[in-house]
C-alpha cells in the first residue's frame, strides 16, 4: 500500500533540482534539503509576495492611485494580511500532524497550483483520519516521523499501535521527487504508456495518503485507504498526470450492513461527479485486490483506480479530494458499532489466518509494496506498516460448511454489489 | 522453499505421457493416473522383468546349461528372488511415508537409473527426517497428504503441526513431469541457459524434497533443507539435467556451539566429495538467502547450490546424497539441546519478528515460492507449508545496542565463516 512514488530509484541531488523545471519543485527540493525554500513566483506574482500582496499590488498599479496614499493602503494591508496569514497557519498546523514536506508556507503561496492543493489535501487527510481513529482509542497515542529522501523530498508517517482498540493503524503521507529511467516511468503507470526521455531519464514528482488500520477485535474490519497523484515531464516540456487511489474494506466476519454502509458512503462520494465513477471502480477495485493463488479477494472491496487522467486535473481532483473526505464517514461508525463486541478465541484465530492472506497479497501482489521493497533508498518502515501486527498460516485450514467463516470466504471468491 | 517443479505450468495428460520419451516418465505418469505401471524395460532386459531375473537370465543363456537344468535353476531363483522382492519392498515401505509417486514396484525395476535413484533418496530423507522430529514430539504426529498433479506427477506432504516442540514441521516431497514453455524452462535455470524447443514446448521432469522447521521455543532455530533434480528433453535428445540444493538455519537468538556445529556437519558432507564445496555453497546460501530491502540475510546460512551439472551426473547425485544424509545430524541434535531451554515473553516476541522476515523473505524473494504461487496449477498448501504458524510486524523495531537481539542481527548483517 506504500506510495509507488516511494519507489523510484532516484536521481543525485543535483540532477534532482533541475528535475521538473518548474518552480514548485525546485522548492520542494529546497525544503527536502532543510534549507528554508524561496523560489520564483508563478506568472504574474514577483518573487517572496504572497498570493494576496501580489494581488493588491497588480490592483494598486491598475487603479492609478497617487504613490503617498497607496503606501499607507499598502502597509495596512500588509499588517492585516499578515495578522490572517498567522492565523491560517496557526490553523493548519492544527489540523496537520507535521508540517508538510513542501513547507506550509510555500504551500499557501502557490496554493492555486494543483500539485500543492493536493498536498494539502493528503495532509489534511492524514490529520482527519488520525484524529478520528486516536477519539476511538484513547489509551493509545499516533507517533509521528518526518522522513527525508534523500533524492527529493519526504514524508509523514504516522503509526499508533498495540491500542485497545486497533492493533496497528497506519496514516502514511509521501511527496518525492527525481529523475526516473523510462522503464521505472512506464512500469508506474498502470496502463504501460510508453514516455520519451531526454537522456533516458525524466523528471516526476508524486504525492500520495496511504493508510492501512487494522483493529484487535476482529468484528471491526481492516480498512485501507490510498490517493495519490502524479507528474512526468517529458523532455518537451509536455507533463503527463494522473491519479489513483482507493478506499477498500477487509472483514473477517461478513456484516452485511456495515458492506451496505461502507460501500452505499463511496458511491455517495463517486456519484457527485459522475454515476459511471462508483460501478467502474468497485469492479477495478474486486480485480486488483485478486489473491490468484487463493481464488479470493482480500477483502469485500470497495472503490479502487488507477492512472486516471480524464476528464481534467480539475474534475479528477475534485472526484479524489471527495473520497478522501469519504474515508472518515465510510469507515469510522463501522469502528464504532462493533469495536466493543464480544469475541470468542475461535474468532480472534480466524482474524489471525484471515490476516495472513493480507500478508500474502501484500507482499506477492500489491504493485506499490513490491515495487518500494525492491528499490533501493525507499522507507521501509512506512511501506511495512500496512502489514498487520500479527499473522497466523496453517496448513490446510478449512472452515465447516455453513459457519461463518465459510461465509465470508464464499463472499471473497464471488463479489457481491452492496449497493444498487 | 517450494520445489521449483511444482510451479511450472504442464501439459495435458495426453501431451505428457509422450514427455521424456523414456520408459521411465511414462511410468511415472501412468502412476499418477492412478493405474498400475508396467511400461517397457530398460535395453537389455525384457519387458515385466526385475534387474535380478534379467541379470540371472543373462548368466543362463551365457552359461550354456542345459535347458531342464535351467529351468529348475530358474523356478528356484525366481522363487527365492520373490521373498527377497518382497521383504524389500516391506522395508521400503516401513521407511517411506507413503507410497511413491512413481510406485514402489517400479522404482525397484528401474533402481539402475538416476532419476529412481533420486526419486529414492527424496522418500527416504523425508522418511528419516519425519521419524527424527516425530520422536523429539511424541505428542504430535505427521499429516500425511499424496497429492496428483493433473499435468502429470504428484508428491506427498508431511506436516507437524502446533505440537509441543514443533509449532510448524514440513517435509514434501514432489515428482512432477509435463512440457514447459522455453521461457518457463529458461527461468527454471538459475544460469538462464537458453534451451530450443521443437514446437515451443520442452519435456521436463522434476522432483525434489522441501522442508521448513519451525519449533516453538525461541531457543530452537528454524531449519530449512530442500534437494532437487530436474531434466529438460531437447528436440535433438538432448537431456539438460541438474541438480539444486541445501541446507540453512535461521536461529532467533545466535548461539555460536549450534553455529558451529551446524555448518560443520555440512562442511563434512561437502569435503567428502570436494574441498572446495563448502566455501562455495556456504558463500551462495548466504548470498541467496538475503533480505535486500532489510539489508540482512534470512538466517545464519548453510550451503546453497543451483544448477549444478557438473563433473558428472553420478557425482553430483553422490554429493546430494551426502548433503541430504547430513540433515539429521546437522540439526537434530540442536532441537535436543534446547527444546527444553526456558524463555522469557520477550524472546518469544523477538522469534515472532524474525517469523515476520522468514515472511517477508518467502514470498518476496525465494524462487520456488513465487514462481509456485504465480503458476497455476501447483499445491498451495505444500508451497505455503514454508510459512511459519504465527509472525509479527512491529514498526520500527529496533532492538537495544549490545542486545542478544542485536547480538543475532550484527551476524545477519555480516555473515561470519563458523568452520574454517
Amino acid at each position: 500500500m506504500a506510495v509507488a512514488a516511494q519507489l523510484f530509484r532516484g536521481a543525485t541531488r543535483g540532477a534532482t533540482r533541475a528535475a521538473c523545471g518548474s518552480p514548485a519543485l525546485a522548492l520542494a527540493l529546497a525544503a527536502a534539503a532543510g534549507r528554508r525554500a524561496l523560489g520564483s513566483a508563478p506568472p504574474g506574482l514577483a518573487a517572496g509576495q504572497g498570493w494576496r500582496r501580489a494581488a493588491l499590488a497588480a490592483a494598486g498599479s491598475l487603479g492609478g492611485l497617487g504613490l503617498g496614499l497607496w503606501r499607507r493602503q499598502q502597509a495596512a494591508m500588509a499588517a492585516s494580511e499578515k495578522d490572517e496569514d498567522e492565523k491560517e497557519e496557526e490553523e493548519l498546523r492544527q489540523r496537520f500532524m507535521a508540517p508538510p514536506v513542501s513547507g506550509l508556507r510555500e504551500l499557501r503561496r502557490r496554493r492555486r497550483e494543483l500539485r500543492s492543493r493536493m498536498e494539502l489535501l493528503i495532509m489534511e487527510t492524514q490529520g482527519e483520519v488520525c484524529r478520528a481513529l486516536a477519539a476511538l482509542d484513547p489509551g493509545a497515542s499516533f507517533a509521528v516521523d518526518t522522513w527525508e529522501r534523500k533524492e527529493g523530498g519526504g514524508g509523514i508517517s504516522c503509526v499508533l499501535q498495540d491500542g485497545e482498540v486497533f492493533e496497528k493503524a497506519g496514516v502514511n503521507v509521501s511527496v518525492v521527487f527525481g529523475l526516473l529511467s523510462e522503464e521505472a516511468a512506464r512500469q508506474m503507470r498502470s496502463r504501460g504508456k510508453s514516455l520519451k526521455a531526454k537522456d533516458g531519464k525524466l523528471p516526476f514528482c508524486a504525492m500520495g495518503v496511504s493508510s492501512v488500520i487494522h483493529p484487535k477485535n476482529p468484528h471491526v474490519p481492516t480498512m485501507h485507504f490510498n490517493y495519490r497523484y502524479f507528474e512526468i515531464e517529458e523532455p518537451d516540456g509536455t507533463i503527463q498526470w494522473w491519479f489513483g487511489g482507493g478506499t477498500d474494506l477487509t472483514p473477517t466476519y461478513l456484516n452485511e450492513e456495515d458492506a451496505v454502509h461502507f460501500h452505499k458512503t463511496l458511491k455517495e462520494a463517486c456519484d457527485k461527479h459522475d454515476l459511471k465513477l462508483y460501478p467502474k471502480y468497485k469492479k477495478w477495485c474486486d480485480d486488483y485486490f485478486y489473491i490468484k493463488h487463493r481464488g479470493e479477494r482480500r477483502g469485500i472491496g470497495g472503490i479502487f483506480f488507477d492512472d486516471v487522467d480524464s476528464p481534467s486535473k480539475e474534475e479528477v481532483f475534485q472526484f479524489v479530494k471527495s473520497c478522501a473526505k469519504a474515508v472518515v464517514p465510510c469507515y469510522i461508525p463501522i469502528v464504532k458499532r462493533h469495536c466493543h463486541d464480544s469475541f470468542t478465541p475461535e474468532e480472534k484465530l480466524w482474524q489471525q489466518l484471515r490476516r495472513g492472506r493480507y500478508v500474502e497479497f501484500n507482499l506477492l501482489y500489491d504493485r506499490g509494496t513490491k515495487f518500494g521493497l525492491l528499490t533501493p533508498g525507499s522507507r521501509i518502515e512506512s511501506i511495512l506498516m500496512s502489514l498487520p501486527l500479527t499473522a497466523r498460516w496453517e496448513y490446510m485450514h478449512t472452515p465447516p460448511e455453513s459457519s461463518k467463516e465459510a461465509e465470508i470466504l464464499e463472499v471473497l471468491r464471488n463479489p457481491k454489489d452492496w449497493v444498487h
